[in-house]
């Protein structure tokens, strides 16, 4: 065991503030990480206020990590020491189900083990605290290569908002040839416009904002509509044959399954706290899919960072000293931020 | 043009009566078909009703049209006077679009025409009217050919209860080693058991009447769950490949979502007039699918009906006179048929 420091939720109601823990040696098979930066995502933010009923203080969010490896067990052959490192939102998973046999450890059935607020699944009695800390020690397993030639900090969103749009696209064939609806902009609306282009897909951006417009465009969105203007909705009617819907708040979703061409899949990767009302001939005529997607598996969050490397991609970023957390929290809840927060963790007080 | 006798709603409120209207005579891609039997579908209750507001009376409902044929035009190969004929839900369709030219005509981007309350595509002023009726003209893309070896009555109503379960079954693969679960029993919901049971899946049967278990198993289901039995409908939970749902009416969309495996899919076949209320993490966690699907296009009814005539399927029915159709609309509204109305249509008075 180790001492680790961090910036912990104590309780539902109170900002975040220091914390001293302990954290395991590596084992065998882990490799220990010095944390440069860490995303913040607004799960952080759902368990630090314990918004989901399941938080265990304290919490240390944070589950968009990237740092340099300091030590690696004997097992370790991936990772050296001085090689640059991410962890995403899980660390561990049972290994041996069907969804973790086919490399979707996002499924696995009995439950994966989240980078932080999760029962360590190696060390009975510790629980798992996530990035907003000095270092963390993860199976290899479950430790991604870092594309040398990206910048280090917007690299780090891509461990959670560039998976969970990167896989669906993939699993619903978005490429060239494709038409690709994005709605929303923002941490993760913003990932899927840039992949999308990237994977050769025709991109039209929904969004609610006539601000977002010209930005929409900027990150390579062949279209943009204003969802609020009926005809340009109408316009696109009945033409699209993936929408990646990244809006976590209540909304319309008939209106966004009307662009929907027969057969083409609409995909909710943003989660509200609400049940949508979901008209059921919006599913009906003409056949229409409606489905839900989680991150990513590990060999697919690799890929999707090679992707990334290949194409330049990382995510837009403001950068943040780690006492900005709370006031952070505050502005993502109003959608000031293009588009995600990055906490430098240099500026973790020792 | 032909004189022709039949039943019509005259108004929302009115009770169905008989009617006096012209039928075009068959151009040289018509067939006249001798109505013999005419299966009664929830949508004839809908429309006689005006429950979905576009009726334009008199309307003659009734698209589950099984009869003779006594005409047919100079073009028509595949028929002849005195087959067997069927007519489904659809008459015509616009037949160039890529719906169309893919034979799925119940997604026609221009709209197919209804069997009742549609303006005819081939006659200018003329509207369609449906089957509670001795006589009806139909181009020959659109009559279906029926197997001799049925229960003519019977193969009514697999005209649309049939293919609007058969479509989405074999859309989404059901087949041996697939578990298929169907959730309702009524018309549609006991074709579903059938045809599922017949193309070889592993069927179970939701159902909330305890005394619809035994009838669930005589239909051929292997498994019944009651679905108000939460530990029964948890032991099923994250297994099911399929689900076909025919319920109409609101029901808890999320708690049968729960029973499919990761890329699993629900099927909406029933419509219920109300939104559903569905929660996003039933889709997300792990991957599903919802979606809908409306009958199934000519080419597939035809081999709907020729899988029927294979396996000896047809619907379990009851028959009524022309006269008990407004007392049979109250018994389907209180479920209260096993599984479905059909008018012997020699009972309509010359």
């Amino acid at each position: 065991m180790f001492d680790c420091t961090g910036y912990a939720s104590h309780a539902a109601d109170k900002p975040l503030s220091p914390f001293r823990f302990e954290r395991r040696d590596p084992d065998a098979d882990d490799v220990q990480i010095e944390i440069l930066y860490c995303g913040v995502c607004h799960s952080d933010l759902h368990m630090a206020r314990n918004e989901w009923s399941n938080s265990v203080f304290p919490v240390v969010p944070g589950h968009e990590i990237v740092g340099r490896v300091t030590r690696v067990g004997a097992n370790v052959t991936r990772f050296s020491a001085g090689d640059l490192a991410g962890v995403g939102c899980m660390v561990d998973s049972c290994r041996n189900c069907a969804s973790c046999r086919e490399g979707l450890e996002q499924y696995c059935e009995k439950g994966f083990t989240g980078t932080y607020n999760d029962p360590d699944r190696k060390t009975a009695g510790l629980r798992t605290y996530g990035g907003y800390s000095r270092a963390v020690t993860v199976d290899q397993s479950f430790v991604l290569r870092i594309p040398e030639n990206l910048e280090l900090a917007a690299v780090a969103p891509l461990l959670c908002a560039g998976i969970t749009t990167y896989s669906p696209l993939r699993h619903w064939r978005a490429g060239p040839g494709t038409k690709v609806g994005v709605v929303g902009l923002g941490g993760l609306g913003h990932m899927a416009v840039k992949l999308a282009v990237a994977m050769g897909a025709d991109v039209t951006l929904f969004t609610t904002s006539q601000n977002k417009v010209e930005d929409g465009r900027r990150l390579g969105a062949q279209h943009v509509v204003v969802s609020k203007d009926k005809e340009a909705m109408k316009a696109v009617a009945g033409s699209l044959d993936l929408i990646i819907d990244a809006v976590a708040a209540d909304h319309d979703i008939n209106s966004y399954l009307a662009l929907l061409r027969r057969d083409g899949t609409l995909v909710q990767v943003g989660a509200p706290e609400k049940p949508l009302a979901l008209q059921v001939f919006s599913l009906i005529v003409p056949r229409r899919n409606f489905a839900g997607s989680l991150i990513g598996g590990i060999a697919e969050t690799q890929e999707m960072l090679d992707f990334c490397g290949e194409h330049g991609i990382t995510s837009d970023i403001e950068m943040i000293r780690m006492d900005q957390i709370d006031e952070a929290y505050e502005r993502m809840l109003r959608s000031d931020v293009k588009y995600r927060f990055v906490i430098d963790m240099a500026t973790l007080a020792a």
